[in-house]
């Protein structure tokens, strides 16, 4: 999957949710996955055959599952299966997940009455079973309604959901808020949260377990325990995971109880029956109580249970071999940073490598994982810690690269702030698909990492603008000792330089000039390198001669640069591939605010958007060639100074 | 200590650590805390006398605690207890935490060889004996030294110090980095993690904890449970943490345990013998191990034994009655917003406030959380939770206040983003404490929370300028559903209105013009409108007629009034009371940037400063009246447009 990170495709619900990127395979290393091979799941896996749903087009909602006989919800359940492939073999999207959860779902609305109880999904990927119970199979029964539905839970699609979700571990804490507000309301009803194991790394997850059992009223939490994240769990709770499946939950050690949390456990995850045993003992329950319910990734479909890390998030495939049918091209930068990173490995005892849980969107496949062995460090969903990792590891002389998808990186600015900025430590960070062209349901924009980075002390953000800068960057970083470093890594096609790249960036803030003229500059940082270009050779078309500037950093401006340009250029453009509130063109807006020097800074809108058009996104915020063209024209003939 | 947190004091030492923030008195709720009853401490408390020191002199590093033999440790500890309380009482500083560490941290260099064997101490306001042992003692001596060290770690005082450490949760995941790159390295030595009770809800340390089993090496995590946070603790695991005080360590349910880590138990963690006995077992451990040590917060001073939120941090005081002999006269905004809201709960059963463990910051003392009875809620060390939890509760219908001080804040910024803000829901948010006059430790600055929550879609964030416009705001937020709202609550003197305050501000970034003038405008932010008049005052008595104007929303430019104000004015100076980058004055400039309108923006300078005078630290920043006129003369003396 490393190949599709690097060509994220734009169709919504085909779109990775949190971690949700594979790389091929599953390795077995730690006491706790040693251990799984021992549970003893005993569901029968068939292959697919397409079933024609008789009873799912008669399901408009909650009520109608329940009016069905459980001798019934077999069948539903094996319905909604095929449509799930059928629309997944087309479609792409979340596997894995939801082929694990199709009779927890359908059991939940059995037992319980949404919308009055509340039913909140962590990550909200393995939401698609409930979509089609809550009035919107449509959406996975005709393949030209395939997207009026997104791949997470959207409270304006439906009242059964309640939030809008899509990074990890939120679920619990969001919920103990409805449950809070039930109870100051006097009102009644079940609020009821489900989180994956994969989930529970996550310090918010972990802080939600520990407040939920200050609630006095009913506060039900079902733990989706696959056995998985989205590759390999690791963590040492996973252990005990492992313990209490291997004891059907009778181990005297439990987790969920040492956080005071009541507790029940069903091997049985994926058999209906059961399932709607152990919720109906906990529905109206008057504390808060986890039911740990052990289900099957992958289920139902081979190719998924047998390799669960590639199948957690899939595009489009053949369903009767399990093949891609979509193909990319060509070599990508998540895939080379991996093997850049290993072969230096081999000079270097000291490079590590750290990923909070998504190893396949740099390009860490198992087989690279092994190879790097104590020098490929997976922290689980745990980017805080990931961070603080890192730090130490740099304080302590050794040169960790830690990896994080820029949507992601959000969830640590306080690390990045105090246990690295403010130590200085001289770690890597290598930020992924920072761009605005990347992720773009609402939850996983990859808009905000240089607001969010470059105004934090001490740390110097690059922005390389082809594949030798890049590696030239990421190679000196390692050699770096005065700050820490990161780097956006670039997005799409990789591309040669095309010009000399240095091998030093010692010089904090120091633009490259790459076209010298007069009257405008244009400066493009990172992936809208290329956009300055072509605007400057719109500009040139009309016979100017454009100064055109690549800035290496975002997290610094060159003053010496501009206040010299000031002298010979009237406009200047800044081009960045993100959030324009915060962001580096704002830098040099406020650098030219007291002279005559006009500025036009270019960059996404403050907006949180959904689901778009990445074209019709450019065209919106004027971030096409000759829209900026046509402004810088404007900005020239205007009286200045 | 809501006094105190109003007139927050700029010397060092003196400065609260996080979450080093009392009320008065501490009580009872929680099963947890029922429990602590039964506890069997027998620690005998005494009065302190001064001790005029005889081994400390002698102790310039660990080698000479390593030197002296066990009988004498315990006059050691009494000299260091002696002078900490002499300090203590003259200086300030946080009191509790170091009181009850003074035998650990003897026990912990008699044991361990520091520096090759590294100790990180978590929050690091406990390190005060630490800095005792490792030659720092002058500073604990000398009156006239008392400022020569910081009240946390310091890598710069001391190799004995690994890390800058201030916020909580930090230490068990940055000591696992320096326990990964000693793997790496093939070098030996022990790594030692300090961490409270308290930390123990915060996600970085949870998150910390369950990655260390993964280590297969030596790592030690030493839990000091005092059973506290700064007040009370909240949450499920400190149920576990009392059973397992109450069983000696020997109850079958453990957290540790289920996190996959070694476990020993040390009842009287105030006992030098002991400690050393259960050190030295765990030295050199192959494994990650925990050291639960069960000490007395405040031990061996009386008052602080007895109120121990109280004393967890403290302004100088005399030591024989514990009464402040500093006093701060006045209201102050922390006092009155917890008055406040408490009124408004008697009419509105739904709002509820909401803490992360720092009641003390916005006013609720013991008194009040008691008046507030289930309408408040402490969530213990766990702002990601908090930010979910108020997300939830305003989702449902209630009304949720969160008061979170400016610098931690920063814990919590993905879920302001994603758990919040793109659900856009409508809970408060009072962000405490942001100015540049507050904290002035480098790992307390609250200087970013204006670039850290303005670049956040859907969130309104309000900056009032007097006590009136507080308030007015602050029941505003509860009445508006559109969108979530911050307010930066006003710091210092509580001054009221002089001109009349709006019920209503639901006109998203409309800017208050309180003097029209032309040529120049000064926009005064909050805290810093107070500036922005002083600024016009001296203008006008340059025969200028500057505009001024309190820009009331942070979040938002009044692009309307800007586009007007550009017609007759030259010059716009923006003037915001924390980092300028990122910031307010930024977006001004932006706007501004495609005209011939010259904007000055004043603010901090993107920098990590610590234990700064404040009155310098603003003079260099240009934030003086007289430097903001000059820089305005200049600029309109200049050719324009």
């Amino acid at each position: 999957m490393g190949r599709v990170a690097s060509h994220p495709p734009v169709a919504t619900t085909a779109l990775p949710a949190q971690h949700s990127y594979g790389g091929v395979g599953c390795r077995q290393v730690s006491p706790a996955r040693d251990r799984r091979g021992a549970h003893s799941h005993t569901f029968i896996t068939f292959t697919t055959m397409h079933i024609t749903p008789t009873l799912l087009p008669h399901v408009q909602g909650p009520a109608d599952v329940k009016a069905l006989i459980p001798e019934q919800l077999p069948l539903l359940a094996a319905e909604v299966r095929s449509l799930l492939l059928e629309k997944l073999s087309h479609h792409g999207g979340h596997c894995g997940p939801n082929l694990g959860m199709v009779e927890a779902t359908i059991a939940l609305h059995y037992v319980f009455h949404s919308p009055q109880d509340k039913i909140v999904f962590d990550v909200s990927h393995q939401s698609y079973t409930h979509k089609m119970l809550t009035g919107r199979a449509k959406a996975f029964m005709q393949a030209d309604c395939y997207d009026d539905v997104s791949g997470y839970t959207e409270p304006s699609e439906s009242e059964h959901d309640h939030f809008i979700i899509g990074h990890t571990s939120t679920a619990v804490s969001l919920a103990s808020g409805l449950a809070k507000a039930r109870d100051l309301k006097g009102e009644k009803g079940n609020v009821i949260a489900i989180v994956g194991d994969g989930s529970l790394s996550g310090g918010e997850a972990l802080e939600g377990l520990d407040w939920a059992a200050e609630l006095d009223s009913n506060f039900i939490v079902v733990v989706n325990d696959n056995e998985m994240s989205i590759a390999e769990n690791h963590g040492g709770l996973y252990r005990n995971l492992a313990d209490l499946r291997a004891s059907h939950g009778e181990c005297p050690n439990n987790l969920f109880r040492a956080m005071g949390l009541d507790y029940v456990y069903v091997e049985r995850g994926n058999d209906i029956d059961a399932l709607i045993d152990a919720f109906s003992r906990v529905k109206d329950v008057d504390h808060p109580v986890v039911v740990h319910i052990h289900t099957l990734k992958g289920k139902g479909y081979a190719p998924a249970e047998q390799d669960k890390e590639r199948w957690h998030w899939t595009m489009p495939f053949d369903l009767a071999t399990g093949q891609l049918t979509y193909r990319a091209d060509g070599d990508d930068y998540n895939d080379l940073t991996a093997r850049h990173l290993l072969r230096l490995m081999q000079s270097d005892p000291s490079l590590c490598a750290i990923t909070a849980g998504t190893p396949g969107i740099w390009g860490w496949t198992p087989e690279r994982r092994r190879e790097a062995g104590n020098r490929y460090v997976d922290v689980g969903i745990a980017e805080e810690h990931a961070v603080a990792l890192a730090s130490g590891m740099a304080k302590a002389g050794t040169h960790p690269v830690l990896g994080l998808c820029s949507s992601f990186l959000q969830r640590t600015y306080d690390q990045l702030s105090q246990d690295l900025c403010i130590n200085d430590s001289p770690a890597t960070i290598l930020v992924l698909w920072g761009s605005l062209s990347t992720m773009t349901d609402v939850t996983h924009l990859c808009h905000f990492d240089i607001p969010l980075l470059t105004g934090i002390p001490n740390l110097v953000y690059l922005a390389p603008t082809n594949k030798d800068e890049y590696l030239a960057m990421l190679d000196w970083s390692l050699t770096y000792t005065a700050h820490p470093v990161a780097i956006r890594v670039p997005v799409g096609e990789v591309a040669a330089a095309d010009r000399p790249v240095p091998a030093d960036f010692s010089e904090t803030g120091k633009f490259e000039v790459v076209e010298r003229g007069s009257d405008v500059a244009v400066i493009g940082a990172g992936n809208f390198f290329s956009l300055a270009r072509s605007v400057c050779s719109r500009l040139q078309d009309e016979g100017l001669t454009p100064t055109l500037i690549n800035p290496r950093f975002v997290s610094h401006i060159d003053t010496a640069l501009l206040d010299e340009l000031a002298a010979t250029h009237r406009v200047v453009v800044t081009l960045e591939d993100g959030a324009l509130t915060g962001g580096f063109g704002e830098r040099v807006a406020r650098h030219y605010g007291p002279t005559s020097v006009r500025t036009l800074c270019y960059g996404a809108a403050k907006e949180f958007v959904n689901r778009y058009s990445v074209p019709d996104f450019l065209q919106a915020n004027r971030l096409t060639p000759p829209q900026v063209a046509a402004d810088v024209l404007t900005a020239l003939s205007e009286k200045s100074c």
